[in-house]
């Protein structure tokens, strides 16, 4: 975790559980094999924390030194679990293995902890209530990977944690936009989310799209819910129809409900995008009942191949052009017989661009048969962020045809 | 920064950095907005390092505290920089703005400092050397948006820093292996890198993906480059054509490489990856000079319509089957009139799986118009895994067929 590869995900895992339970986490310390930092890491966490959780480091080898550091600042002994002993030497055996001496480390415990069981690997867990400089401590070691941690932590920490934090009630919404800057959103929502200065509103961006976080405390369950919800509607009133999401859906997931929902099917012929936005809509599970599928279509000779693109409007007015997304969009709607059919061609950079056909411009195109609406885009930043806006822009407009 | 939804990926960037110079980072702290948790926090990084850097913190609200708790921790007073509270009045005159009063805090520099200009933002940076505990210190404050604090980290830190650390001669090297099991390269690369212990090596794995990433440092840069390369070679052995780069190119780069180094074109006919790999084969600049494109046929209709698979084929073996992969295969190949052709079908989950065939279960298919060879695999995970696995091992086959 102190190399330059590696993200803590650990922590926000946590930080999402614990705010549940209405903990706020004030400090994240990432600290080495060392065991002096690892002690001095110990000493300030127990000395302004009152709750203290430990991810990693509970393995066999010799770097794994939680254990070690958390018993000797608190003052406490080691003890071996002799069960665990035998229970080690008994999995060893039935794979053929030896046991190394210092695998039976992981049966230690510090002296009034419980010991939490690890079913999704070998290391198992800690559960302590102690006393440090006076003050009542919850102290929890968790193992490191993702996988064991999260378990551990729903199956073993999170009731007991609960019955021992004041009682608290919160609330939580979630709201999406597409294709609305950040900028614009933040300060169409911040006149009224200043007016609810007791929810907290956290806004998170991310190319094409923006979501509103909002979390309410108030004295009952109801009473925070009822605060989110007025929240949530005046924002919806600002946002309106802006809005495609307010259940953590995906865009992709609500332009495939709604295609269900009209019995729709859909199309792509996609160029500059090359398949990501196939890609999108079939990430998602049962989307063959909508997605009938569609042309990758990279040459003008697939244009016109597949999409039956005029080899004259490609002549006349260049594959990067509306009438080129418009061909191709009805193209495809008829060629796999779906209700819609989107076309994307553009220029997706860094090379290609021209002065009249800039990087970044982009046309996007909607036919259901009787018609077909075009978008032109000029999108910034560079190859992958054109594209991901230009997927983004085409499911956006699914979705305001199909509501 | 302690909310569940945001990642800290300024501390991957500066780590990068520091160690490019030989500096190993001991202690990451990720610290709230509260007085008295930014003191103890102050306190406790200058008591345990030599060099201290601080993100985030810097800007004109109430909540910017950086500047204030280190110098309060330092017991060092703030000055007002006169220019630059000139600068923060024409700019907003400039604007047609009012400088509110908080704003001119972004002028407030700790005693001894040197200020670093910001050209990418509002709040300008500090170096500070200076004793605590009557040790030498540097002091680093950089603002918290990734563009800003990259900027002013390389523009005029990362020479300072060179200038007063050790010197140290480190070399790199970057592995990468393909459809190798994470513990299976782990267990034959350990032996090799065991017998260079002077070498640090991480291992990172991503679905379908192995790097090696290897660290040495030596007396002399040629010294330090030599035990990489030596390292690197014996690796190279061990995987030999199982590598597919050493310079950190990606596997859709590779495999465009090949393909225009043997003038080579590709199609691509997908089922269940609906358009995945088509997204990344065209996320690389340039693609469109040898991929000529192909079709998403999510549906047994399209497979037939576009690739020419014979229903008859569909109805005996059905749409996910080694004979159905190899008519999309060698089908989309004439169709596009590329040289190579790539056929994927498979059942993605998580619905959708039989006895027969089970979720996980996917055929890719080659053609080059000759031979058609054909992959069955049953790969692990969810939807997200099996399609992305299906697209590696894609990728994988081209590679091998074009080495």
């Amino acid at each position: 975790m102190l190399t330059p590869f590696r993200q803590d995900t650990n922590s926000l895992f946590l930080t999402r559980r614990l705010n549940e339970l209405g903990v706020d986490v004030i400090f994240k310390t990432i600290v080495g094999d060392r065991p002096e930092h690892l002690l001095c890491a110990c000493r300030t966490a127990f000395s302004r924390a009152d709750i203290v959780i430990f991810s990693g480091g509970l393995g066999p080898t010799e770097d794994d030194l939680t254990r070690e550091s958390v018993a000797h600042t608190l003052g406490l002994e080691l003890r071996r679990d002799h069960e665990m002993v035998a229970a080690i030497y008994t999995r060893a055996a039935s794979m053929r293995m030896k046991v190394a001496e210092n695998n039976v480390k992981q049966a230690d415990y510090i002296l009034g902890a419980q010991v939490l069981k690890n079913p999704r690997g070998s290391a198992p867990g800690q559960w302590l209530e102690t006393q440090y400089e006076g003050q009542k401590k919850i102290i929890i070691l968790l193992p490191g990977p993702p996988f064991e941690l999260e378990g551990m932590f729903n199956d073993h920490c999170f009731e007991k944690l609960k019955a021992v934090v004041p009682e608290s009630h919160l609330a939580f919404g979630e709201l999406k936009l597409a294709m609305v800057p950040e900028s614009q959103a933040d300060l169409r929502a911040a006149k009224i989310y200043k007016q609810y200065p007791d929810i907290a509103t956290t806004i998170l961006a991310k190319p094409g799209e923006v979501l509103f976080h909002l979390t309410a405390r108030a004295g009952t369950q109801p009473e925070a819910e009822h605060r989110v919800e007025e929240l949530a509607s005046r924002l919806e009133e600002e946002f309106a129809d802006e809005i495609f999401s307010s259940g953590g859906e995906s865009l992709e997931q609500i332009v495939g409900y709604y295609l269900q929902m009209r019995s729709a099917t859909l199309a792509v012929a996609e160029s500059c995008t090359g398949g990501l936005l196939g890609g999108r809509i079939t990430s998602i599970s049962g989307s063959s009942r909508y997605f009938k599928g569609g042309a990758l279509v990279y040459s003008d000779e697939l244009k016109r191949e597949f999409c039956g693109v005029p080899p004259l409007l490609l002549k006349s007015d260049g594959a990067v052009s509306r009438s080129v997304a418009a061909a191709l969009a009805e193209g495809i709607r008829q060629r796999c017989k779906a209700t819609l059919g989107v076309g994307i061609t553009g220029v997706a950079g860094p090379t290609g661009g021209t002065e009249e056909k800039p990087v970044g411009l982009v046309f996007i195109a909607l036919s259901d048969g009787k018609q077909t609406e075009v978008v032109e885009k000029r999108f910034p930043g560079g190859r992958e962020q054109v594209r991901w806006y230009s997927t983004q822009m085409a499911l956006e407009m699914l979705r305001r045809k199909l509501r």
